[in-house]
């Protein structure tokens, strides 16, 4: 446990994100929900502002990527890690869906992603995503 | 200094976004750049990514907004503060810049600071604005 805690964050985020955009492209969206904090707490910003837990999130995805078409390919890239203490880190980089017309064409933007160590490992305490 | 430290992120930070607010508003660039971190590490997400110390951004913010017309009148809103740790905290809020059409027109989004606590303060070290 010890040597657990002292590990940075880096490489556990790095995969976290790699697992998440394979999640994606799978279609498991429930997968890709459960990096997130599983707490009403949980944010997202971006035109608004939303909250909501596991549950919440898998809805609005679920509702906002109804079928392989809308997700299309997901693509991550230009990740930064940087440590906040010892149980927080503050993820950065760019996001890239690539899309058919029909699913609504490519789309692709940044996001900051700030994480927290819980007793479930790394977990997205906020998203802002533009 | 222990009790200091033992003082939580949220008035601070307040107050902080109450004052660059209004540096903001009274044309005193400097001042608003200095509530970031003066470091070459320090991280602004928008369309882009960029990175600079106090000069740089300080440079940055005179070029965009060189008259009181482009500057207009900086209104923040929406303003939550939690922290991470001791050292660190986020803040989320929303900005509205209420200018002439000669100035640019009115401009609005949402933002997400990272602060870090640091010798001279809470200072940001990341800002997604969008």
């Amino acid at each position: 446990m010890a040597l657990a805690a002292a590990a940075g964050p880096e490489d556990d985020i790095r995969q976290k994100l790699k697992a998440s955009e394979a999640a994606w492209n799978r279609g498991d969206l429930a997968a890709f929900a459960s990096d997130y904090e599983d707490a009403p707490t949980t944010t997202f910003m971006g035109k608004e502002l939303t909250r909501g837990d596991n549950a919440a999130i898998l809805a609005r995805y679920q509702r906002g990527y109804p079928t392989p078409e809308a997700r299309g390919v997901l693509t991550y890239s230009e990740i930064e890690v940087r440590p906040l203490g010892a149980d927080y880190a503050l993820a950065l980089g760019r996001f890239a869906l690539k899309r058919t017309e029909a699913g609504g064409g490519d789309a692709s933007g940044r996001f900051t992603l700030v994480w927290r160590r819980t007793a479930k490992g790394w977990k997205i305490i906020h998203d802002h995503s533009s």
